[in-house]
């Protein structure tokens, strides 16, 4: 996703190529997200106000970028995984025994498809705990910024697990079904357990309205 | 925002460059949701399927495109909006009368700042409110795509939200602050439900499963 404008990327998003889709864009929200927190890192490093928790947050820092870097690399191997979906969908299916090898490979590739979206729920999962610490000892006066990165994390796996799911429904291997489900439904009630607790610490600074 | 590479615009936005911020970015989140929007309209629209419904799908292509403009700009404005208040508290305050200037030109700078991130809030209601039809009548096939522009536009809400809460907390003009907080009260709801609404539409679809 990295070299073209934004412009472009956002005009191949709502065009009828086949990708990127939702899933590239639910990976560029957690890509905004970390670079957010990475932002209110940058803002509170260096600060003498902020010189207690400056270790604590040069290592927020070091996991922010890594994880902006997965989020990249994530909403291009989207698009390619659903490259392979539809090449596999493309395979002939005349004789049986192409029926059987067009199968095969398909599920195969569903299984593809399913791990990228299911990574990007996996480092929202990740990139969401970390902004705890931040909302509470990062620089206050960027205090949205740091709010905004758990709304976007929040974001990024709502929408990944959307394309999780449309995956499995078409996975015949039941036990991967399974599996990816039951890791995925704890880690979604932690991400919303950890974005109240953000947006409390948030709504707390800002005087307690709304 | 338009020119910039994702890569330059993601790195500007984890640097100490005081903007692009958290505003930015939840305009870049709804511009992302009405993209996906028009995806999933141009995917529809021209199919012999979906005939009886390629005019309503065409007006909402409209309504998605003028929105994903309009994020565009938005984006744009809130870096402007922030260098203008950056200026307001930058002024001289030795004299009384430079304190009063100074106070003056914070406090209109503040309210140009709220005006942002209040018509994100305003632009992620109106797209939304679009969802619905383009969920139940749009090409099925991406209709994750029609839910994840829903997750897209409520995250840019909530992310705007904050940035008008923070303006507000300065703001002395209590009129202003009530009328503001008056109209954002009911949207929020209206989107928490609308949200619901359309990842039922698609959990339906999915099989009604997790």
């Amino acid at each position: 996703m990295c070299q073209d404008s934004l412009k472009t990327y956002l005009d191949d998003l709502a065009s009828t190529k086949p990708a990127p889709g939702g899933g590239s864009a639910a990976a560029l929200a957690g890509a905004v997200g970390a670079a957010l927190m990475s932002k209110v890192a940058n803002f509170t490093i260096g600060k003498e106000k902020y010189k207690a928790v400056e270790e604590e947050i040069s290592g927020l820092l070091d996991d922010s970028e890594l994880l902006r870097e997965d989020f990249g690399r994530l909403s291009s191997e989207d698009i390619h995984a659903y490259q392979g979906l539809a090449a596999a969908f493309r395979m002939p299916k005349e004789t049986p025994a192409e029926k059987k090898e067009r199968q095969q490979k398909v599920q195969q590739a569903l299984k593809e498809a399913t791990s990228v979206p299911f990574e990007i729920c996996q480092d929202a999962h990740k990139a969401i705990k970390l902004c705890l610490p931040l909302v509470k000892k990062g620089n206050a006066n960027l205090i949205t910024d740091s709010g905004i990165a758990a709304i976007m994390f929040k974001c990024a796996f709502e929408s990944a697990l959307l394309n999780v799911e449309i995956n499995l429904k078409s996975i015949k291997d039941s036990e991967f079904v399974l599996k990816i489900r039951k890791e995925l439904k704890p880690m979604q009630k932690e991400i919303d357990a950890i974005n109240q607790k953000v947006n409390s610490e948030v709504k707390k600074h800002l005087g307690g309205l709304r």
